[in-house]
């Protein structure tokens, strides 16, 4: 049992969940692990990662109305400011949702629920280049 | 190091926490694993897990019902409505709570703390049938 | 691929995020795995982990008022009331971040972002001792 180690860089055009199960479906097609596990993490602290529905983009709106309700921007008791309103509501963000995901392999394909994707979910304003490190493993 | 591929089907009542553990204790038993760690993933995306207290019932009740209160249903800006009042609900607690969890393995056992218990997390009002996806590896 | 198995005691002084990167990082370089993962998993219910912002102690102050506003210590509607009022509001928290953590590691070095540090979480107003349980495997 191997374990390949890859990476992937994702453009954010801004705040919002952006799909990426292709992305981490052709690095698992390229490792040719047929049964096993894939980790993702994002190496970010203002942007996360969610399992969440895939099929109806109102989902992912609804998903990112509710953070933006319930962690607001200038709260007047944030004193970590400096990096502008949008920056400590995107740590809480984060906190709240996963800085990884592990999703099982099987079949030489990401096994996931017919309505599960994977999303990047980013929380600063203006796009952003992300850093996801993969490691698959398992039989192949 | 083999990794031995599983799946659980668990009937939930509808709402609330419903323990695990024990199908997934019987699972480590039967994979023979010594020293290692086990995936669990749930296919789904309006249902979840939480490893919380398992002694007392009114914990999970109230961790419950803290999601009840602060997701709620019918909220006026929910736009994704179509599949009833408690689907959007369930997309954001899942988001909040995990789609998988990891938990070590140690001489042939779940490697918990004494008060932990892995619990399904149901967020749809009616039963369903619900599919968790196991891996488990290590040394045997 | 082997396994290494390890475990961790962290004595807290109380409520708040304090930083343990050092701790996993040594038990990263004393496995001598040098492209692989570790699993950090905390075996308590009323504590957890979270990766943030490790730079400025503004980030976590800010983060851990957060949960002191939304899940706040003597709701009307908690039951779970035998243990003190800083027990439920910590199995909540809990909830909303992790039990575990999943870290790459590159060149026998754990593969953090530049401003991610993993935190141990203290829910509880008392000091503890928490244990944490280590998985760390990969190519040596």
């Amino acid at each position: 049992m191997d374990m390949i180690l890859d990476a992937i860089q994702v453009e954010t055009p801004g705040k919002g969940l952006h799909e990426i199960t292709h992305l981490i479906a052709d690095a698992v097609t390229a490792s040719a692990v047929e049964d096993g596990v894939c980790l993702i993490f994002i190496k970010h602290t203002s942007a996360s990662l969610v399992i969440s529905e895939n099929a109806d983009p109102s989902a992912r709106r609804d998903l990112a109305s509710y953070f933006d309700r319930t962690v607001p921007e200038n709260h007047p008791d944030y004193t970590h400011t400096a990096e502008g309103p949008d920056d400590m509501p995107s740590h809480i963000r984060a906190a709240l949702t996963h800085t990884s995901e592990m999703i099982p392999i099987a079949a030489g394909r990401l096994d996931l629920g017919t309505w599960q994707g994977l999303f990047l979910f980013e929380h600063r304003s203006r796009p952003h280049r992300r850093t996801l490190a993969l490691r698959i493993w398992g039989t192949q």
